[in-house]
């Protein structure tokens, strides 16, 4: 360890024990030059450190002060009026933003399992409900489709996909106020594989690639399949990826990639607002740094009308926008598509490279669906119940788990994050919870440091149930237990 | 270019215009090196390269002698018999076998757009005839499992994939006398998948990869995806790749892999003898280079019984055997599989990363199908219309074609290989066919080199009409106008 990075993790060490509290302002420069005896140079390193790691800040003319940390944004679950902002630094990252290598996969892979071996309410699952998912329709479209011979056809519905569907998805972002291109979109099996191939297209293994943190597990999957490295970038329960962190880390090194997911982020719940949107993609168009964003729960808002994307910013073509029906209509038909910008050809050339083709049946049953009509009555109630079980969930948390307990405020999509108290091993919880048929999704999971070891995601796409509400109140009492 | 690249290339023209003969001793070392006045050394070279290309052999004791070419046993397909075998070394391969980064993706695209753009006879394309799979029964189990709401839950068929598929096709297995272990399979989107994970699996960017050559396109993409780089190694229209060549290859240089279709190889149709796949086994075994065995026309013999594989004759878990049933049951489902033997941890760890799982209502259909039986009475049928359309399609080219055209004898499959006469550029024929509203494969997708530029493939998978005949008749008569 450098000179100045023990210095950083000693001021760290001092925010954390309250020496400094929020707001205030750190040693100056010369002060801490002084008091730790090292050089000005040493000190100034240090604090760059601090502030791409999002925990202190410049002011103009006036020094370092530190900064409210990301996590405490989150909301108190015990004991406290549901709008109150716990602050409590002592969640903030550790660890210094340094790229490393990814694997984490193992751990999501053996957490999908778990679920799927248990049949428990899948509290950890990462999937939404597929009851509330118009099937039967759906369905009895692709039964239409498939008793027609030419469907079993491989040829017709090559990359870039069926036409049909295509148009449908143009005609969909240009009703909510994004006019696409039909021919930037290339349809792929699920946001999965659209943000394999857009990372693909732009980066090339050992390059290094900014996160938000925490991340969706599938942006650091997509990382480690490729052999990248990861750098993990302070993220805001309620705002989204800190700017100011990520124009420092662009300072420090060459990023070949940033990967966010600006609306409803799996696990935080945010929508970043329009201004942050914006001001992340100049920033990264300034540096002509390719934009990757997961817009998967785009239709499962909970406000009054689908969010801003990044891509309704970008003027440079450099943001590849990932979306899929996995979400909000069918997850198992696994249609997904990329609007790829100026990578377009590459994408679809790799999407031809890794899996020929997406099967044609789904594609067409999803164009038909789309054409018919119906799918915005059908969104509307997905989102009423949405909202009503995330409000159901944050009152049973609140119920259930110990004082200390903190939680996220979904503006949409259908999981809560939540903050244990007294550093509860959430692999601890796991365990535990799993030998009581419980599944959780550990905060492991969503970052390649340790930062969100006392962190769980809770699924609460399905409906509550009084087989819920047990499970509930037994990871409160273990939580109890543990803290 | 290197001295004994030259001297290479001078005693390969020599060959080329006859001076030296098929079975004839080509000149000593020491005679080679007085008579082009370069170093013993620069001889040896030269002559090592030659053999590796498949040119020459060494006989102990006896010096070195010009062997029998690879493309000499095509079958002449006007004005001799059937079984006359011409030997015309003129199309040896030229340029030598060394490594080089792959890409022949946009040809393929490019060829395959046009086939779905065009309504004539698709003799052009690589997918068989979808009007001869039990489509109407696969899609009744698959509307009957859609009415579940269950089978639209992605989690139940994650990685490795639904159980009662896996069950099914180890079943099929050991039925042909290959006892597998189920858990070593691995669902994937269709071979093509398949074989990139096991790829993946198994080297890294920059790596060089053995293939066949001419050899299945699929191979040339999984290479090109991953950025690594392809040497192609002579390959026998009726035994398969050249052992003795792929020896040379290996002393010569480090392979990270070897990527083979040993049975009714697309596009030369041949079936590799057993004692053969035995031999490449073992080779390959001793250096403890992965074999990549693409096996989707496993099910297409037209001999008595289902021939053996690699996997068959793999000891050591070397071979990463991929297969589908995209050739042979439903194309548009995308079912295909790995059995990656060794690596299949890391094979089920990148299906995971790279598109998290297969759509799982056509896992089940297809289980389903399996289960009920019939897939045996099926595939009689399949293999006894090929057999027959095969015949046809060899002698309608033996009727149309001008003299000098040669073919294969597929052994299984569908495809035929067709090497045209007076080195007719079969992408000017590609051209002039797409005009008049026929598609062919153009040989030049199925190698990294030029060598196959006058090769063409063809599709007998359709049912022969008065329109495949006519666009035949103007095939041969474009080929005879070009030639």
């Amino acid at each position: 360890m450098k000179l100045y990075e023990k210095l950083a993790d000693e001021v760290a060490e001092a925010i954390r024990r309250g020496v400094f509290a929020v707001g205030e302002r750190v040693l100056s420069v010369r002060q801490a030059s002084r008091q730790h005896g090292v050089s000005i140079k040493t000190v100034l390193n240090a604090y760059a450190l601090l502030e791409s790691r999002g925990q202190i800040e410049t002011r103009p003319q006036s020094g370092y002060f530190v900064r409210e940390a990301a996590q405490t944004a989150l909301v108190a679950a015990s004991g406290a009026p549901s709008k109150h902002r716990d602050v409590d630094p002592s969640s903030l990252p550790a660890a210094p933003p340094e790229a490393a290598a990814v694997d984490v996969s193992r751990l999501v892979l053996s957490t999908l399992r778990s679920i799927r071996a248990h049949d428990a309410v899948p509290l950890g699952s990462p999937y939404p409900d597929p009851s509330l998912f118009p099937w039967r329709r759906i369905n009895q479209y692709a039964n239409a489709i498939a008793r027609r011979h030419t469907s079993w056809n491989l040829i017709d519905d090559l990359p870039p996909g069926n036409p049909e569907l295509i148009r449908q998805i143009a005609r969909r972002y240009a009703e909510n106020g994004l006019p696409v291109d039909p021919d930037e979109i290339v349809i792929t099996l699920g946001a999965t594989e659209a943000i394999n191939l857009s990372l693909q297209a732009v980066a090339r293994p050992g390059d290094t690639v900014a996160v938000e943190s925490p991340t969706f597990y599938a942006m650091l999957h997509a990382i480690e399949r490729l052999g990248m490295r990861a750098i993990e970038v302070a993220t805001h329960p309620r705002t989204g990826i800190d700017i100011d962190a990520l124009e420092q880390v662009i300072a420090r090194q060459k990023i070949a990639a940033c990967m966010v997911m600006p609306n409803f982020q799996n696990p935080l719940g945010f929508q970043m607002p329009d201004e942050r949107k914006r001001q992340l993609v100049d920033l990264l168009a300034a540096h002509g740094i390719p934009a990757i964003e997961n817009d998967v729960y785009q239709e499962l808002y909970f406000g009054d009308a689908r969010p801003s994307t990044l891509k309704t910013y970008d003027t440079q073509g450099l943001v590849l926008h990932c979306a899929s029906f996995s979400k909000s209509l069918a997850a198992s038909y696994r249609i997904g598509w990329a609007m790829p910008g100026r990578f377009r050809a590459q994408v679809e050339k790799l999407k031809f490279l890794n899996t020929l083709t997406t099967p044609s049946v789904p594609q067409v049953a999803v164009a038909d669906y789309l054409r018919q009509g119906g799918y915005d009555r059908h969104l509307r109630h997905v989102r009423k119940v949405y909202r009503q079980q995330a409000r159901i969930m944050t009152a049973m948390v609140q119920r259930f788990f110990p004082a200390g307990t903190r939680m996220s405020e979904p503006q949409g999509g259908y999981v809560l994050w939540v903050e244990l108290p007294g550093q509860v091993d959430s692999m601890r919880l796991y365990q535990a919870a799993l030998a009581r048929g419980i599944t959780v999704g550990p905060g492991m999971m969503f970052s390649n440091r340790s930062d969100f070891r006392h962190f769980i995601r809770l699924n609460y796409s399905y409906p509550w149930t009084a087989q819920t509400e047990a499970a509930l109140k037994t990871l409160g009492e273990l939580v109890a237990q543990m803290a």
